[in-house]
This record gives structure tokens, C-alpha cells and sequence, in this order.
């Protein structure tokens, strides 16, 4: 990795932090620059603009999903095993260190840009549209290995694991409810209740 | 009504969708004086600080949503009228001009304030456990009018509503998915399925 490499994966290290507390609108090239100790004019070679920053920061950011969720949960089998792993480390990246200290910056991310058109929201619908891809991918494939049901919706699948995501977010970074790890897995169990396979479930 | 309690109403108004859409920080007094025209002075008059006027569109929006939302629902019978009611007025809240431009300013503010300790956030939290204890005592409701089983965990179905309502809004408000709104029903229907009395559902 040449060095100029290096510095730019430093820079969106610190910047990726910095966004999920302070929000993408609150990342400055000359921020950064002072709070790096680094020429701001070096800062304007690696990334040009405010906007060019902002989407590198969530392409970096989503590396850290691939690596941290994604991979880990396709390194289980198709099933049961793959559809708990999914509920696993997406549960963690919300809430601990795998993250960052701000939490999910793609949450932050699209209540701060839902209603701002332009290239940065383009990409985080784009990056937010492919994990929904792979959420779908995932139950497919639990549905091939007779997890599932066959007739499992794996769109609707995708949008109620969503939603117990996104609350226990809200219930524990928000509210700091001890509860909430627990009753969201009781909403899990229930969610993947529904879409298992009744043979299965009889045998 | 005073001409004073006019002025203060009319500003918080504006600021709240000023807030839903840049967030509660993008609020300043000196912005605020500028668009609706009134001088500075004035504006400190009503509010005094930064953290006031905060605090005071955070109550100002929690008015609109208990006009809006809690009281239409506490209008309709405890029961299935009152939990569908229940689904219905909040899933219009965030998505329609019945809140604001930018959607639901309570959504916006949370991750706004998720990790911003102090008076604020305090605030805030005081509402969002409000809105959560009146769900609660929605699900207590339904149990004595015979809807909902004698076993119901008030605190699980809240969380679960709240999956649902943070869900919709996701793919509503940032991927535009006209599938949202129906995926969002089917999952409610399966979450009052499995709560609701089997008593009931024998008859």
C-alpha cells in the first residue's frame, strides 16, 4: 500500500467516526485537516470536494460492514445458521465498537440525507439497496436449504428485520433500555417463526 | 391568545420544519430572525438560548403529534379499533404533511441527539418515554376489552410497533419503495396476530 494510500484510509478512518457523531454535514476539509494536523490543501488532493468526502466516508464505512457483517454472516451455512448469524452481527455493528462511537453512520446517515437530493444520497440508497439485496440473497438461500418456506416473501423478510434493527437502535442507544437486546431477539424468533418451514418445524 | 403567544407559536412552528428537515443544530436564533424577519432581541426575548428553542420545538412538535395522533386514537374504542387506530394515525405521522416537510422531527432528532448528553436529549427521551408508556397502556386496554391475551408483554408490542413505524419510514422516506406502506400492514397484522386472544379468534 503506497503511503498516500495509507493516509487517505487514516483520514476516512477519522472522518467515518467524526460523521457518525457529528453527522456527513458536519465533515469540513479544513476540519479534518486541523483535527489531523494535516495540510489542507493535501486533504483537497485526496478528495476535491466536501461531496467526494462524504461518499468516500460511506464507501469506507461500508467496507467495515462487509467486513464486520456481511462476510462473517455468509461464512455460515445457508439455514438457520446463516439466518441467526444475519440477526447476530447486524445487531452489534448497531450497538458496540464493530461500529462507531456515534453508532450505524448509515442510520445517521439517512435521516440526514432523506430528503437532500444528490450524489451522496444516490450512494447511500445504492449501498442501503444492495444490503437489502443481500438480506433477500440470505433468505433465498435459507429457503433452498428447507429453512424457509417456499412461498417466504423475502422483500417483506428483509423490511421487518429492518425494523427490529432499527428499533433496537432506538430503544438502546436512545433510551438506554436494558430490555431491549432481549425483546428484540424475542422479535426475531417470532419474525423467523412465520417464515420457517412447517415441515421442518414438525419433524 | 396574546399577540407575544402568537409570535412565539408562529416561530416554533417554522422552526419545526426547519428542524425536521436540517435538524435540531441547524436551528439559530439569528437564522430564524432572518427568515421570518424579526429582529434578534425579539427572538431571545421568547427564547432566550439556543437549547431553549430547542427544547421548546421539541414540545411544540410533541403537541402536534398528541393532536394529531394520541387523541384520535384514544378516540376510538379500547380494543381492535383502538390498536389498528393506533397503526394508522402514526404510520401517517411520519409520512404525510400531517408532522412535517421532513418527515418525523422526534426520528430526526434522535439520531441527532443519540450521543449528545445534556438537557436536550433529556428532553427528548422524557417525550419518547411517553409516547411508549401510552402505547403500552393502548396494549393494556386491549387485553381488558378481550382483544389482546391476558399474557401480553405491553413493553415487547411497543417495541415491535415501533420496528414497524422506524422501518416504513426507511423505506418510505430514503429507497421510495411503493411496496413500503403494504409490507408495513402485513407486518402488523402478523404482530396483533400474535398477540391477539385465541379466545377471540376460536369465536
Amino acid at each position: 500500500m503506497s503511503k498516500g494510500e495509507k493516509t487517505r484510509q487514516a483520514i476516512l478512518d477519522y472522518a467515518v467516526g467524526l460523521a457518525s457523531q457529528v453527522g456527513l454535514e458536519g465533515l469540513t476539509i479544513g476540519g479534518l485537516a486541523k483535527d489531523l494536523n494535516l495540510s489542507k490543501s493535501g486533504l483537497f488532493a485526496h478528495f476535491q470536494s466536501k461531496e467526494v468526502l462524504q461518499i468516500q466516508v460511506l464507501s469506507w464505512a461500508e467496507e467495515r460492514f462487509v467486513e464486520k457483517v456481511v462476510r462473517p454472516v455468509l461464512g455460515h451455512p445457508a439455514g438457520e445458521s446463516r439466518i441467526r448469524a444475519l440477526f447476530e452481527y447486524w445487531s452489534k455493528w448497531g450497538l458496540s465498537n464493530t461500529s462507531y462511537l456515534g453508532g450505524c453512520i448509515f442510520l445517521a446517515a439517512t435521516v440526514e440525507l432523506d430528503d437532500k437530493p444528490g450524489p451522496v444520497r444516490d450512494h447511500l440508497v445504492t449501498l442501503q439497496k444492495e444490503w437489502i439485496e443481500s438480506i433477500k440473497r440470505i433468505s433465498k438461500s435459507a429457503v433452498e436449504a428447507g429453512f424457509f418456506k417456499e412461498e417466504t416473501d423475502h422483500a417483506s423478510f428483509a423490511q421487518q428485520l429492518w425494523g427490529i434493527f432499527l428499533s433496537l437502535n432506538f430503544y438502546s442507544r436512545l433510551l438506554k433500555d436494558p430490555q431491549a437486546q432481549s425483546r428484540s431477539r424475542q422479535a426475531f424468533e417470532n419474525l423467523i417463526l412465520k417464515f420457517r418451514s412447517v415441515k421442518r418445524i414438525k419433524k
